[in-house]
């Protein structure tokens, strides 16, 4: 599935022309100057990409929705999805590392989580069609251009897709909000997969007796609560720590 | 320094009641209904603070500049902050963990950070009076309300507030953008002052010669940058970690 979405702002624009093939067309508010739009300009043309300057009346109508546009606005292929089994070859390639998001809602959250996995080197995220963040402006633009390079691949149920990552010789391990405290020995140079569950209710229960191990972030405040793209992170970068990447 | 301030938000204003003596009178808008209003009515009784039905008109004009207010708000004493010393003290008896921020400009990124700091066990934030976010609504909002938790100190000068704090017996670890790559040797039992950075900028050239340790986050991305709130807490979740705390 690959749907046009016109996403806005400097820095994502730049990005999503750094990725290869996404941008049909970068549209410029008349008049604008400033950072950036010099090497926006250079890149769209060797890439034989067309810019279009438009009046304001039109960039709102583009734009619409957006809140800080900084005049620059692209009309791309976002979100090229991907085969479970398209993922899972090109991560055995490569870091041996993808990422499952059990409902994750906000669009926000899906947008950090992309940028977070993209920097930690994940190789491809599996989302599910139903119950999760659409693949939209929102998450885009909030990925920081990371979704030009995330291969995303949207599953129907997340159990199948479980036991698909398992018979390639993926370990799943999941995020858990229990208190009993998990800190299980886990050869991190495995092929995982990494899950992250729901920002209120975390992992479903399907999903977390299909996690060959579960992982708890010790909370040590009052609030019991870290931002769902955070423990990702942790979770990420804990594991890079593990293969001694840092 | 303790200004009055608006917070808005259901959750916000419950933690905000749970943590003591800030909340000087709460607002619901007149009619609403729904999740933890009961839970926010009876806390509010339990300490004797007013809560105040007032109509949409008075609620807007209360709530000015707020985004998402779910009907509720309270007026706070917001982020009351302590002296260097005290902030100091205090950690030595408690997690000898510290959290220094350089140049943090978004108010938003300010508050994920003291959320994430708060989650972690963070005895206080040390942050600078120029060239930060201020101790805003925003702040306090995106923090989920672990601002009310949250020791914070405002410092003239970060250089000389890290020197107290070497002074006192912690040691200063800084969050490097370099690309060369930093693994130093940490004791992390040591009582640990963790300086995170500018988000464009990182650390300023001065903060930085004067950290005990740089440590660089991998980025094994195209993007070569990861969230300051996601770096922050990657940083102070691996300390927690090395403590042996999961």
């Amino acid at each position: 599935m690959s749907e046009s979405i016109i996403i806005v702002g400097r820095k994502p624009v730049l990005e999503a022309l750094k990725a290869s093939g996404k941008v049909d067309v970068v549209f410029f508010l008349k008049g604008i100057r400033g950072e950036l739009l010099k090497e926006i300009s250079e890149l769209a043309a060797n890439r034989k990409i067309s810019v279009l300057e438009v009046d304001q009346r039109k960039f709102d109508t583009l734009s619409k929705g957006a809140e800080t546009t900084q005049g620059v606005a692209a009309k791309i292929q976002a979100f090229q999805t991907w085969s479970l089994q398209e993922v899972i070859t090109y991560s055995l390639r490569r870091n041996k590392l993808l990422l499952a998001l059990d409902s994750v809602q906000d669009p926000q959250n899906l947008g950090a989580i992309i940028r977070t996995a993209e920097c930690a080197g994940v190789d491809g995220i599996i989302t599910t069609v139903h119950n999760s963040a659409p693949l939209s402006m929102t998450a885009f633009k909030t990925s920081a251009g990371a979704a030009a390079y995330m291969k995303i691949c949207e599953v129907n149920n997340l159990v199948t897709a479980m036991e698909e990552c398992k018979k390639a010789g993926f370990w799943s391990l999941g995020t858990a909000l229990d208190e009993k405290k998990h800190s299980p020995k886990i050869d991190y140079n495995l092929p995982l997969l990494i899950v992250s569950g729901n920002e209120e209710k975390g992992l479903r229960r399907l999903v977390k007796v299909n996690c060959d191990f579960l992982i708890t972030i010790p909370m040590l405040g009052e609030i019991q609560s870290l931002n769902v793209s955070v423990a990702t992170g942790v979770i990420l970068f804990n594991t890079l720590r593990e293969r001694g990447a840092w």
